[in-house]
């Protein structure tokens, strides 16, 4: 993680504008273009009501090839039938003759309020200057174009060395609210130079996804319009990589989408604290998630933490209810390294004590659960629920 | 509903106390008592982890007859080992000494903090005056002392005919928090002077619960204490039930059942709104079920709820990721009578706004939807979320 890297990688280049999508002057349409052709691969929600540029982008990545990719925030173009369709094909359209490409090398991507008509005659008339724009350096403008009920903008960086040279690897997202995973969770972008083919980039790429951006959840909601994109152009001109080098570049994945993931819980809609919940001694494998995930969705763990509780008894009630395999006299918890439970029954007060210290004192909280059923493990990534989460998403639209 | 009904049946008697287990002055403990041993049936929560007295009444109820059941508040006395069912059957042996009565004749129920040991000494302390209070009028206090966060108590009557006679039925419950159904939900007790055997009971009473206390969430949370309990002592004196008696009793357990479940949807923890989600249309009855229960769980539904806000995308995103059959361009939604959705589509700003207006105007809110996928049907009973259930939930222990 170099803080201070240029956030470029060879051969990308990103521009973002405000197209008066969102409040005046906010930027709110970005554009991330490869000047070669990119290998390319895509996760995409698996909600049944898929927005329309999910249903464009999933369908026009199949051939593995993307040149550039459309983002706008304030319209998920969602639940807008053929007439969205119709307005994320003209936008990818626009780009295109733009950019003097073919228009199915061009993806959309889009985020924000469901069921209302993307304005298409704005996003028209900014994409000539968004095109003009575009630069080597436009990743952070992009980084906080994306951005809707985030509080910061998320971007991570990777350099690594594969098939005897460097390569780069910068990745972005946004997040905030509807985040529950069940593949892609919420948008976000990843852009290489490295040379892979499909075939060696579609399952490292998916195995990171699984363990980082499918194992956040802020609110058990999944969004209609998830999307997780990476793009690779090559452009590093790497010999083909060996078992060493990918095994370096699946580092750099799950460095860069893990960062992502953890920046995303962190800033869940009015979080103040991530959280982690840690599952050991599943008796399956998904046993472990199970545990993990009911612990993570549960509104009284979640308010709990916000006021500084170790409430352990709402942890065992979400375990129990959860439907695992368990024996409640064997389940042990700690809360940032302080065992407050073993064999189901309460340390001491003093331990509960120690534990509410440490809650208060940081802003990540580790809850560590043992089952003592076997020898799966898991963990999800979460936050507290606040009154800001009200506030965001009751006022949201009115 | 008789609203002026003096809220007794023959043959039982009621009283609470307060043993200082909430605060100073609280009515906390409570005793319901049959002059006659009366048949009984329960519903027990299905978490995994069972509060102590559960696991003590689930057992002690296989006989079918129970005379006495002690409820107190404060104290959940789950996750407590030995010491809780300990603590548990001491209790109840206190109260069948007083009474003296058969210690497998009483049950008890406890609601409150989980993972902390009940002060037994203190409820031994309070149940001479216990006793000493037991009167046909006793069920108005009990109600009152059964309250945790609840913001009002909760009652219902019920007088019918059968075989030959007249009958009662009374209900008491309390909820609040922690309440999704899966059987029982929350605490809830039901006592009536039919004469009625345990084969003809059992049925109608699990019937009249998975449509009613089954239909309600909250939170989504189980909780380790949920008990519904029913005694029927026979003090009626009717005849055997033919079929129509027994649609009579039926309808009379669907009647004070339904109410009771209403009531703790409507004061869910920080709730300003009862919000029925109805579902038609559904291709099987488990799909029917699914989408109402996606819909009334969602966390940004009911925050859209709490903000009047018709947010039908929140809606649409609910049922797309339950993963019931549906398909986006058949789906209607109606707000409170007004069609909001049409073929998945948006039917008018103007129909919006006509729903949000009805929703500043009630606090009942009905969401229908119709997936138009076959033809089964289902309802959840839930309320809006709220910064009050993060104050209740954050500041509980603390």
């Amino acid at each position: 993680m170099k803080k201070d890297a240029k956030y470029s990688v060879p051969g990308f280049l990103a521009s973002a504008v405000s197209a008066g999508l969102k409040k005046k002057g906010v930027l709110d349409l970005s554009l991330i273009f490869s000047q070669k052709e990119a290998v390319a691969a895509g996760i995409f929600t698996t909600n049944n009501v898929k927005a329309a540029p999910v249903l464009l982008s999933q369908d026009r990545i199949k051939r593995g090839l993307v040149r550039a990719v459309i983002v706008n925030t304030g319209y998920a173009n969602a639940c807008t039938g053929e007439q969205g369709l119709n307005d994320a094909i003209q936008t990818a359209d626009t780009v295109s003759q733009g950019l003097q490409i073919d228009p199915e090398d061009v993806l959309v991507a889009s985020t924000g309020v469901i069921g209302a008509y993307l304005p298409f005659d704005r996003v028209k008339r900014a994409i000539p200057k968004l095109i003009t724009n575009l630069s080597p350096h436009g990743f952070r403008s992009v980084a906080e174009a994306l951005m809707t009920t985030d509080s910061f903008s998320k971007i991570s960086y990777f350099e690594g060395t594969a098939g005897g040279t460097s390569f780069h690897l910068l990745g972005l997202a946004k997040g905030a609210g509807m985040i529950m995973p069940n593949m892609a969770t919420m948008l976000s972008f990843l852009v290489t130079d490295i040379s892979i083919d499909y075939r060696t980039l579609w399952p490292l790429f998916r195995s990171a996804a699984e363990s980082t951006y499918n194992r956040i959840t802020v609110d058990g909601e999944t969004s209609t319009n998830d999307m997780v994109l990476i793009m690779a152009n090559g452009v590093a001109k790497n010999k083909r990589l060996n078992r060493k080098d990918t095994q370096q570049f699946k580092r750099g994945l799950t460095h860069v989408m893990g960062e992502l993931a953890y920046m995303i819980a962190r800033d869940g809609e009015g979080a103040t604290k991530a959280v982690i919940v840690e599952v050991r001694g599943g008796a399956t494998k998904n046993d472990a998630h199970t545990a993990a995930r009911a612990v993570a969705n549960s509104n009284l763990v979640k308010t709990a933490i916000f006021g500084r509780d170790p409430n352990w008894g709402r942890i065992m009630a979400a375990l129990g209810r959860s439907g695992v395999a368990m024996d409640e006299k064997k389940v042990q918890i700690g809360i940032n390294g302080t065992k407050i439970v073993d064999s189901g029954l309460m340390v001491s007060e003093k331990k509960e004590k120690e534990a509410a210290e440490k809650m208060k004192k940081t802003d990540q909280i580790t809850i560590a659960i043992h089952l003592n059923q076997g020898k799966y493990t898991d963990r999800m990534l979460t936050c507290d629920l606040t009154y800001d989460y009200i506030r965001i998403n009751a006022d949201y639209r009115t």
